[in-house]
């Protein structure tokens, strides 16, 4: 069987290595090249020595004709490496925010930068495979979700799709410090970031416009209020979103047990949301692409809370990246990705 | 001038040696005596290392006749071990929840056992010297606050005392390792803790009637419904709680400015509450007393979000014992707790 | 193709569900069964979420015939648990320490008990296959090494089997909290063992006769003098050693060139152990089964100075483990254990 | 009683803001300057939230006469800004290294730059108070040890100038993060420091010529060898480090009572040096000033082991320097330092 080729753009960010690891992992696809400005010349596995036995140097571009490119570059910055790529009628996934909004008008609002392609913006697909998977499978651009909103929307969209929740949603999101990326800065100093709980983007999270966009979209009534405050804590890895909603008059008062029929059903089949029994903790995705849900229902005041659990490495970039790919290429979805969660 | 006599029940839990670090540095209060039942008969600097300058040594019983008890027993336990001195006539500050509830029949409902002595609920003062300095100055008993609810209440209590925001409040809180206390438990074991978050109490937490009793005696309609969903974060100590309100119709229009004004003025010449000017971290509390408060109002839809940051061990619980006997006893209220958080 | 059976005794354990974690990746094995006294009954999903994948529950006994049983337990438990089995003459790999020592009269003095079957212990096989892959290969018991032992072995060995150093040997080692196992005690508990260094074992630690016992096979002058000190830091996983030792009288004269031959020129093929170019971090070493050195010298002095660093619960324990079951089975030895460190 | 003026230059660093807090619960001492040329013009408590009560603000330069000067500057940048101050003959603890070692041809070597002012070398008095106690109280410049040299020649120093241990020292330190400071580099990012090890330093760390000049002034032989190897831990503060000895023939032949012994006799009445029953942790110092010791010995190899604690930004910089204050203006010795450590 011959393997497709790959190639990551910008493979020096935790994004960036974190695909090279899951696709070494892959049966049908063959990583033959990355890039990067500040390290070309460099051999992966002396930046990254997780990675020497790829055997892969690094270079400033794309050296080989590959089937799929991933971006893995910074927003603005990937619009303008990819649409060249597309042009020549390349497969991207797009690791960057640069193609997830449909409306051309947010991108100066939240991103500071009026996109270079808007026409796009319709073509592109959000990555959410639980979602929009049919469209990905056909897809030459896949924008794949950021972090935050993979574990808020796959939290919250049973209840918005079926009309059960008021629009009035709340999620609290708690992250690892690699979500802020391998860019030195102030508040992800090890000093800094240990022993501390630090909340922040109170005025409004760039996040915020995708997790809007996706439950508005699947919402009957087409109205959706969201309040998003991320959180960081010292741990590396995870995401833990505890999403807050109200049931509409008449509806889940069967309690949990209703509630759990609603996620059962709306994810069954889906390899990677799993319904829990028990409170999930972000320890259990460590290294897998799962996210781990856990809704329950205080009858009396009809209150909704959903936990939500990803590695935002994994089922929040890289290994949605991979799953997107696999769709887009019809290999088994879960090819590259069936590692089981690194424990303790 | 003559010192008065301090003495701690339990000392061997993290609330009890916090407590004996701190009254360590008080200028008019001298700690006699700490018991503990398994450690008795040890030195106290024997068991816990940066004790050893107090020169104490850990009893089984109260040997020394003293003014004012510490009880760091657990609840049912507290409330049996302090009757007793109670009816001697001694002065306790009690930091179970022993006597914070003013309704007898939470305690079979929330803790599991009956009250022995329900006509002291409501002699107890609940020592939250923000909301309740007079009354703590005369009481023969004050019911140290949980760490959860301080965080909670010090940041909702403007908003609600007010009549600013509707009745539906959420409460996210974030707390360190510590507040589990010092007893062993697989969730509290490093390697299960470290790179994780947990929510937990998601069927009601305890300290949930604790939060609602005091916003519902502050709020000038006596109704309020509050969510609580506690999460364990890997950090020693430190609570986040950020709180999530919705703003009255015709209320806060006047945005952050007239939302800070409030907390201001609410909170004027408090020596532990703090509003910040920008958005606070739990690290910036670290070994202090005070709680750093930071609220944010999204015009357009009315959400209102105060976060809030504590100490959990200080004002979360020993810290505020102290400051709770400094008004008993007409000590300036920040002897023994002028030291700096300790940062990084 | 037929795969082989295997179990775990006592799965519930650091090293048992690591076991299994790896297990699942490899393509020649069926792990058919997993003991577990406390959690006898329960599906292993429900205890350790991250192997719900596998289906299994765990029983008191093995319940079926297996090729290769792996035992987790803890030391005297594990050979009372195993010679049964051996005498009906199947394959085991011993986890714990109870066949690593060849004298008898270690076992009281080292681990309180008398060895119940002394004439195994000649059987019995080391397992670090770097050293004794050609008896691993024909042995029915393989005593799979302790993980400080793997890492300060792998470390010295080129140097004393080849007669470089003096006899006077110091390992420093620097241990991740879940080498403690999953046993709750005080010095594990999270609020203890974070923000902390600890060095324990000073009056002798239980890895120390098994570290010498293989180093003095090696010398060629059968003796060897080791000091060796544990220390516990704050992660979940991870051995650091750093070894000190001496060049003898006229050897090493090459310096740092000659030194990196001679680690070359001893692994040169095997698999795990790298010879590094830059100084490595436990980091590193996340999940995989790699033990990553680099050996240094100050020509003045004579002193040499050789990092290690292993994943405690891979190399360190379970994937060692499967290499060496790999290595018994004649299966490529990295089955099961290719998927490159999660990093950061 | 008037109290003395104090300065700190650069105060925006670690050991800047330590010494700020630190100085704030000084009886005898008001802190009436800070300077830092990046924060200029901001206040103390904007851009360090911790430091807000002390209400002062940053400068670019001293802006007041001053008593006394702390220098929190890097080497080489340190002594241009000292020297114009000691010409005017003011008093100054500096936290560099710039007046550490003797040798002025050691500063080209180990810090690349020749020294300024060689002659004031000889002048400029090591500030370890356990070993210059007398010549720091009449020093115009102290030179503040570095911390990793505190934690080690106080480990050694009564082995050495007694002479009972061979010159072959082995000194093996674990440090939190906060050693490297608050300036951003990949190492000390979050995601990269966490759960791991790192060795460096392995061709020759800083601190090396600096343990050396000083165990070599002890040694009655003058002649002593160390090896020394710095390691990062995930851990904010602390500093263990774990030294290998081995006694002269003859030597300590008295085991551990004798060694025990010698440490409590050369430590008598000091205030910070601890010497302990039980084996310290890094947790027991936190925030405080201490030096917690432990020596063993085996009887049968002559290898001495002693383990040694402190707080790397307190008596491992700020806190010494305050100490060495205090000596130099003959206040009590302890004043600012009597809080006990924070635990856990």
């Amino acid at each position: 069987m011959n393997k497709i080729k790959a190639g990551i753009i910008n493979v020096t960010g935790y994004a960036g290595v974190e695909l090279a690891r899951i696709l070494w992992q892959h049966t049908q696809v063959e990583l033959v090249s990355v890039t990067g400005r500040s390290a070309a010349g460099k051999k992966l596995g002396d930046v990254f020595p997780h990675l020497a036995a790829t055997g892969l140097t690094i270079t400033a571009e794309l050296e080989t004709k590959v089937d799929i490119v991933f971006s893995a570059l910074t927003h603005k910055t990937s619009a303008e490496g990819i649409i060249p790529l597309l042009n020549k009628g390349m497969r991207v996934v797009d690791m960057s925010a640069d193609f997830r909004l449909k409306e051309a008008t947010w991108y100066p609002q939240w991103y500071d930068f009026d996109h270079p392609a808007p026409e796009l913006l319709k073509k592109a697909v959000y990555g959410l495979p639980e979602l929009h998977r049919g469209s990905i499978a056909a897809a030459q651009i896949v924008a794949n979700p950021g972090c935050y909103p993979t574990s808020a929307i796959l939290a919250l969209a049973p209840l918005v799709k079926l009309g059960l929740v008021e629009p009035d949603l709340v999620v609290d999101s708690k992250s690892g410090v690699s979500g802020a990326g391998r860019t030195l800065t102030l508040p992800t100093h090890f000093a800094e970031a240990s022993d501390n709980v630090r909340a922040y983007g109170l005025g409004g999270h760039r996040h915020l416009p995708e997790i809007s966009q996706e439950l508005e979209a699947l919402d009957p009534f087409k109205s959706v209020a969201v309040t998003f405050i991320p959180h960081v804590v010292p741990m590396t890895r995870g995401i833990e979103s505890t999403c807050y909603a109200r049931a509409r008059a008449g509806k889940l008062s069967g309690g949990k047990e209703e509630l759990d029929k609603v996620y059962y059903d709306f994810y069954r089949d889906e390899p990677y949301t799993r319904v829990m029994q028990q409170p999930p903790e972000t320890k259990h995705t460590w290294g897998s692409n799962l996210c781990l849900l856990y809704p329950v229902i205080h009858l009396k005041t009809g209150r909704v809370v959903v936990i939500s659990c990803i590695d935002n490495l994994v089922k929040g970039a890289a290994g949605q990246a991979v799953q997107n790919m696999n769709i887009m290429f019809g290999f088994p979805e879960t090819d590259g990705l069936e590692a089981l969660p690194i424990y303790p």
